[in-house]
C-alpha cells in the first residue's frame, strides 16, 4: 500500500470503532428478524442514532489506551463502543425524560416513531406514546449492550472487571445528574453556579471524558497514578466542555454547532450562565425574556445582549478556560508520559476553541 | 438448633436472594449519599419496588439448581437476584410506556414521585414529569446492574458467559414483545389468539420462565438436553401463566391478586379473551363495553357475562391447560432428573391453580 494511502492514526482508529458498532447493530439485526420487521426497524433507528457522531467518547478511549503503549487496537474499540452505546442510551431516555422528539435539527427515535405514526393517521397522543414507548425500549437495549460489549471485548479477567467497574461509575454519575437536572427544571429557584457545575460533570463529563480516559489507561496496563491523574484531567476539561457547550447553546452559531440558539433560552435552561446573571442587575429584565417558549428572535437577541453585557457571558468563558487550564496543568504531572501529554494538550485547546 | 426451627428449603432460598439484593441497595445507597439524599431516595425508591415481590423469577433459578444438584446457593442466589433486578427495571419501564403511576393499588416510581412533587405544590404537568423522570433513570440503574449482578456472582468464566447470554436473550426477547405490544394497542384490529401468545410469550414469559430455568440449570452443570427441556417447559408454562394472568385481570377476585378486575376491561386490553371473542357473535356487545375508560361496574359485570356465553373464558382456560400439559409433558422426557420432575411438576399445578 502506498504511503498515501495510509490512514491517518485518527481515522484508523475511529474506523475500528465503527467496524465493531456495525457489527454489533447487524447481528442484532439478524437476531431480531426472527421477531419480525418492526424489532428489525427499531435496531435500525437505534443503530441510526448511534451512527453520525462525532465519535468523541471512543476517541477519549483509544487516544489514552495508544499513548500509553497500547497495541490490542480491536479491544480499544470494542471498550470505545461500549462508551458510544451507553451515550447513545443516555441521550435516547434524556430525551424521553425531556420529552424532546428532536435532537441537533432531526428527529430522535421518539420523534421518527411518532411521525410515523401520525402519518399512518392516529391521534397525536397514540403517536406520542408510540415515539415515547420506542424510545423506552431503545434505550434499555443500547445501556444492556454497552455492558455486554466490555464483556465481550476479550478483555482478560482482572482488567475486564475494573473497566466494568469504570463503566459502571459512568452510569451511577451519569443518573445522579440527570436526577439533579430534573429537580433543577422544576425548582423555580436558579440553582448557584457550583451546583450547576457539580450536575453537568456527574450527568455528562463522567462518562464523556473521565471514564473513557480511564478506561482506556486502564487496558493499557497504566499505572494507578496515571489512570487517576486522568481521571483527574478528564473531570476538568469535561467541565470546560459543558461550559462551552452552554455557551455555544446560546452564543454559537447554528451552522457549525448544528443546534438552534434560541432553545436553551426557550426553555430557560439552567446554566451556568443564568445562575450568574442571576446575580446581576440584568436579571430582572433577562427573567422577563427566558423560559418562554415563545420568545422571539429579536427577544433572543435581546438576552444575549443582556447577558453579554451583565458579564454572564466572560464570566463563564473565563471559567471554561480555568478549568481546562487546570486540566492541562495536570498532564504536567512527572508520571505522565510526554506521549499522552502530546495527545491530550491539543483536546483541551480544542474544547475551547469551540467558543474562539 | 432445634429441627423444627431449621427453616424449609424455599425460605432458605428466599433469604439468600434477599441477602443479596439487601446487600446490593446497602452498597448503593451508601454510594449515592455522596451524590446528595435525593439520590439516596431515588435508591430507597427502587428498593421498595423490587421487595415485597413474589420472587418468582428467583425461586425458577433455585429450584431448578438445586434440583439438578447445585450446592452454591450464594451464587445462585446471585443470579436469581438479578432476575429479580431485571424484572424490576422491565416493570418500571413498562408503567412509564402505559403513562401508569400506580401498580396493583399502590403508587409506583412514577407515582410516588409525582405525588410527591404534586404535594410540594407544582403542576400536574411539572408532576408527572417529575415522576416519569425519577422512573426511567431507576429502570435504568436496575436493568444495568441485573447485568452487574451476574458479572458478581463469583461465577467462574464459561458458566458466567453463559449466563450473560440467557439474560442478554431474555431482554432482547421481552424488548421484542414490549414493542409488538405497544403496536397492538395503537393497531385498531384486535390481534388474532396465535400473535398474542408470541407477544406474551416474549414479552414476559422468556425473562420469567425460561430463562431463570435454563439459568439455574447451566449454573448447576447440566447438561444440553436438560437445558434444552428446561427452555421448553418454561415456555410453555409460560404461556399458561400468561394466559391465566389475563383471565384473572377479568374474572379474578381483587382480594386475592391485588389487581382491579376492571382495569383490563376498561384498557380494552389486547388478551387472549378479546380475541377469541372477536369472532364470536356476542362481540359487537362487547366491543361497545371495553376500552371505555368510564366503564361502570355494571358494565363490567355484562362484558365478563359475555365474555363467559361467547366461549371466550372456556377458550382461554383450555388453552392455559392445554399448555401447562404441554409443560409437564416435557418433564416426562427421560434425561430429566426425577428430583426436577418432583420440584417443577407442582409449579405446572399452580400456575393453573390460580384459576380453580
Amino acid at each position: 500500500m502506498d504511503v498515501v494511502d495510509q490512514p491517518s492514526v485518527s481515522e484508523e482508529r475511529q474506523s475500528q470503532v465503527d467496524a465493531v458498532l456495525e457489527r454489533f447493530f447487524t447481528l442484532s439485526k439478524n437476531r431480531a428478524a426472527a421477531f419480525g420487521p418492526q424489532y428489525v426497524q427499531l435496531w435500525e433507528t437505534l443503530e441510526q442514532n448511534t451512527t453520525g457522531g462525532k465519535r468523541f467518547r471512543p476517541k477519549m478511549v483509544l487516544t489514552a489506551y495508544q499513548a500509553l503503549g497500547g497495541t490490542d487496537l480491536e479491544a480499544a474499540a470494542y471498550i470505545g463502543a461500549a462508551f458510544e452505546l451507553l451515550h447513545t442510551a443516555l441521550i435516547v431516555h434524556d430525551d424521553v425524560i425531556d420529552h424532546d422528539f428532536v435532537r441537533r435539527g432531526v428527529p430522535n427515535i421518539s420523534g421518527s416513531y411518532r411521525d410515523a405514526a401520525a402519518a399512518a393517521g392516529t391521534s397525536e397522543r397514540v403517536a406520542e406514546h408510540s415515539g415515547i414507548s420506542a424510545a423506552v425500549i431503545a434505550g434499555d437495549l443500547a445501556l444492556f449492550n454497552s455492558y455486554r460489549l466490555i464483556d465481550r471485548s476479550g478483555v482478560a479477567d482482572v482488567t475486564r472487571a475494573r473497566l466494568l467497574d469504570v463503566m459502571d461509575e459512568a452510569l451511577f454519575a451519569s443518573a445522579a445528574g440527570e436526577l439533579i437536572d430534573v429537580d433543577f427544571q422544576i425548582a423555580t429557584e436558579v440553582p448557584r453556579v457550583d451546583d450547576i457545575l457539580t450536575m453537568e460533570r456527574l450527568k455528562t463529563a463522567v462518562y464523556s471524558f473521565e471514564g473513557p480516559l480511564q478506561a482506556g489507561a486502564i487496558l493499557a496496563g497504566a499505572s494507578e497514578d496515571v489512570v487517576h491523574t486522568l481521571g483527574d484531567f478528564g473531570r476538568e476539561i469535561g467541565i470546560a466542555y459543558q461550559l462551552v457547550d452552554d455557551l455555544l447553546g446560546v452564543f454559537g452559531l447554528e451552522e457549525e454547532t448544528g443546534k438552534t440558539t434560541i432553545g436553551d433560552l426557550r426553555e430557560g435552561k439552567r446554566t451556568v450562565l443564568i445562575a450568574y446573571a442571576t446575580t446581576t442587575r440584568e436579571w430582572p429584565e433577562i427573567e422577563g425574556l427566558i423560559g418562554d417558549p415563545d420568545l422571539t428572535d429579536e427577544g433572543a437577541a435581546r438576552a444575549r445582549s443582556l447577558l453579554t453585557s451583565s458579564g454572564a457571558k466572560s464570566f463563564a468563558e473565563g471559567l471554561a478556560r480555568y478549568y481546562a487550564n487546570r486540566g492541562s496543568a495536570r498532564l504536567a504531572e512527572p508520571h505522565i508520559p510526554p506521549a499522552l501529554r502530546t495527545e491530550l494538550d491539543p483536546v483541551a485547546d480544542a474544547v475551547l476553541g469551540r467558543v474562539k
